[in-house]
């Protein structure tokens, strides 16, 4: 049994819950910004042995978004917090590439990946709405290409700080007075079409080497991008051939970025309804369903699409249209299912409305784990990145209920084997560049 | 007893030691990296009653800087993880307005403050040290009146991000499906001369209304923005009459702002060397002098005075100098302490060597006490910013027999009477500007 190969699990921590009407069930909390649910929802996912709870973020926000999206204790302080409620369980922040500054970032998540003891992942997103250049003083938000060039030079620069510090480049002896051996750090000397970066790093290397690093990319440019650089790739599914399909070009692509396709790992989104029967389960969906302000989900639709979706007839079909700059993993997957199921333009709000694009199993636990093997063991991902629909129970259920049939299956862990995230998704820590090549020692200030 | 003035004591953690040869002494925990000594630092901090811990920060390192100085935790993630391992005591973190966006950065310090159920403090900085520019692509380290200038307009537009939604603003109604009261959230609309920032905030007014803003500037820029701004002014005093006249110009300063002086709190530094008797505390002194490194004496002098001090006759007089553009407060009351003493440029190195050039005070519990009440007294500040020659015992010794000596006299508190830092420190929480004049709703996006 111990030998199958074994699933990842990471949950999306968006506390108002990852389906428009989550929140206003009477048994989940509402707050986007509340801590003790934060840390609980944490806890719960630890005690099902996770691979990670993951953050989502954005730097701008509108009143009338979601409300899973309007506000959010930002990530890098939260994960700050979580590093002290908990002790195994990998921690994700998501960090835009967009508007902040490598220096500042590759050391934060540095000092987290120290915090934790080596438990840190960076999901490197361009910043997917362009409202945010307005709070940085930017004329414009760059376009998609341009920001996919700006992150693959930022993730350059974060390694090459990271690599500041040689293992064993801190002394500390007491006796001597030497803190420091001076010939183990270095100096980056970046000098980019976007960043000039001088370094080293105010911080030694994190515990695993680099932070693990998350990318949801889905357009061409972002799944070479991801293919290049990601330990984890998200992606939003709504027909396992399609997810197959996607997997095998993301393993392909790495392979031709001379990478070992087994270290990266492909995680769809699942929207778990879990219930004790089929009955319940569905009763539990109709229940969010009857919740759901079509309001919003137009708005989630249109965000998703792309496009403002409430120009066209509600009771015509869905419209072909261009390419979405915003988050093209979403629009492919739902155009792809209005077409196969000849949708309208309700029809498809409201599908989104109940997921929010992603995909739905609703069933009881075992109905939900055999939908998970048969997607897993087809080859459609290596695990999944779980979107509650609302928080905490919609965890709970699948933490007490889904996890212990996963694991009676031999899919997943009974207990961390390792410490480190690394160690929990089996990806190796890259090992210094001082040990493959001599680098340059850094010289004195004059 | 009781109605007695308050004194107010932080403690800078800098986990090396802030004393040149602190960390080598063999109780010392050398480690500047280190959390779990952070986390007993802070501890023990908190079981004294103090206001604050502190963090001092710096976005460049060499590694010939002073040990306490090359590496450290990053504040923001740090001051997280310590949310999490303290219950009352204020956690304050330095962070540079030359090197970081007002939208990333109020949202940090807004996420802190909720929390730490109102704690945080932040210290304003413009950045000392010029080196940092090239880890940031900037041309140039701006030049000191810019910083300042920069510096101004940075709080100003992180105060209008803390105020973007007013205290009622998240409805979250479960019933009618209402999560925000977008009359209620608001648009900064910030178009100044070094930043454009459009809002609003995507987290709600922190729980102080404001964090409570330090800030350690000498020059006479310096003055009149810790006058016009902070809650707290750290200061480096070497006399008591001159301390006095400093916190006399920085009240006369604050009301010429039309502010009440009793709401800034002046607090010049102390390094205390605490023994069980006189003879125990001077030996201990004795012990760290025989360690100071020379070299790295002269380097942390030169920092200090701005200048490279290592080019001028050992033997010979300390020179006058131009104003330094690094840290004046610690230039002018090092010249000023040469003067009057007629120190060699060899004196004034092993004099910073000792105390990085904040002011010793050694002795038994009883004489440290009776130095800090006779300044107190006299009306050299509020209060101290406590800075330990090494960790953890240099902190632990104030904690336990200075602290009750001051408790006995009621000149400290021996329980935290409030929950926020601004509680601790006696000064009040701002309203919100809605309180006081009508805001402009922020329209939904196009
Ligand atoms: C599960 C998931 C989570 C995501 N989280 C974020 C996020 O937190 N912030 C963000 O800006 N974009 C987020 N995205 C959007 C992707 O990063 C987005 O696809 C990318 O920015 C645009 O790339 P593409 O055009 O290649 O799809 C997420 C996407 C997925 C599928
Ligand atoms: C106790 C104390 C702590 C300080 N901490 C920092 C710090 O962490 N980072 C920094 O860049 N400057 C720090 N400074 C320097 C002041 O911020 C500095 O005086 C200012 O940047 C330059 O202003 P001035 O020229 O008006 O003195 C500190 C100064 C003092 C006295």
């Amino acid at each position: 049994m111990s030998e199958q190969r074994q699933m990842h699990l990471g949950v999306l921590l968006l506390a108002a819950g990852n389906v428009v009407s989550g929140w206003r069930l009477p048994e989940a909390q509402a707050g986007s910004q509340n801590f003790p649910l934060v840390q609980d929802v944490a806890r719960t996912a630890e005690r099902g042995k996770l691979d990670f709870v993951f953050f989502a973020d954005a730097v701008n926000t509108f009143p009338g978004m979601h409300p899973s999206m309007v506000l959010r204790l930002e990530p890098l302080t939260l994960l700050g917090a979580l590093t002290q409620c908990t002790s195994h369980i990998g921690l994700a922040a998501t960090a835009s590439t967009t508007y902040t500054e490598p220096y500042n970032l590759a050391r934060m998540l540095a000092s987290l990946d120290h915090l934790s003891g080596g438990r840190v992942a960076w999901n490197v997103v361009s910043g997917a709405f362009a409202e945010a250049a307005a709070n940085f003083g930017t004329a414009k938000h760059p376009p998609h290409e341009e920001r996919y060039a700006i992150a693959e030079e930022f993730v350059q620069v974060a390694k090459g700080l990271w690599d500041s510090w040689e293992e064993d480049a801190l002394v500390m002896d007491k006796a001597s007075g030497k803190y420091v051996d001076a010939d183990k750090v270095h100096v980056l000397g970046h000098e980019g079409k976007f960043f000039q970066v001088k370094g080293p790093l105010n911080i030694t290397r994190p515990p695993q080497g680099y932070p693990v690093l998350l990318q949801a990319g889905a357009s061409d440019t972002g799944c070479h991008f991801a293919a290049s650089v990601a330990d984890v790739v998200f992606t939003v599914q709504q027909s396992k051939d399609a997810a197959i399909a996607f997997a095998r070009r993301l393993y392909d692509l790495a392979r031709g970025y001379g990478r070992d396709p087994s270290h990266l790992k492909v995680m769809p989104g699942i929207c778990p309804i879990v219930g004790s029967t089929e009955a319940e389960a569905k009763a539990k969906l109709a229940e969010l369903g009857a919740l759901v302000d079509p309001v919003y989900a137009m708005k989630v639709l249109s965000e998703r699409m792309g496009h403002d979706m409430s120009v066209f007839p509600l009771d015509g079909p869905v419209p072909t249209l261009p390419p979405s700059s915003i988050m093209q993993g979403h629009a492919i997957t739902l155009a792809e299912t209005a077409a196969r199921q000849n949708m309208t333009v309700r029809e498809l709000r409201d599908f989104v409305g109940m997921s929010m694009g992603h995909k739905l199993v609703c069933g009881s636990p075992e109905q939900v784990a055999d939908e998970l093997e048969e997607w897993f063991r087809d080859g459609a991902g290596d695990g999944f990145n779980l979107l509650p629909p609302y928080f905490p129970g919609g965890l709970e259920n699948f933490v007490d209920h889904v996890v212990p049939v996963l694991q009676r299956r031999g899919l997943f862990r009974t207990e961390y084997t390792g410490r480190t995230l690394r160690e929990h998704l089996g990806i190796p820590r890259p090992e210094h560049p001082a040990a493959r090549k001599a680098g340059n020692a850094l010289p004195e200030p004059a």
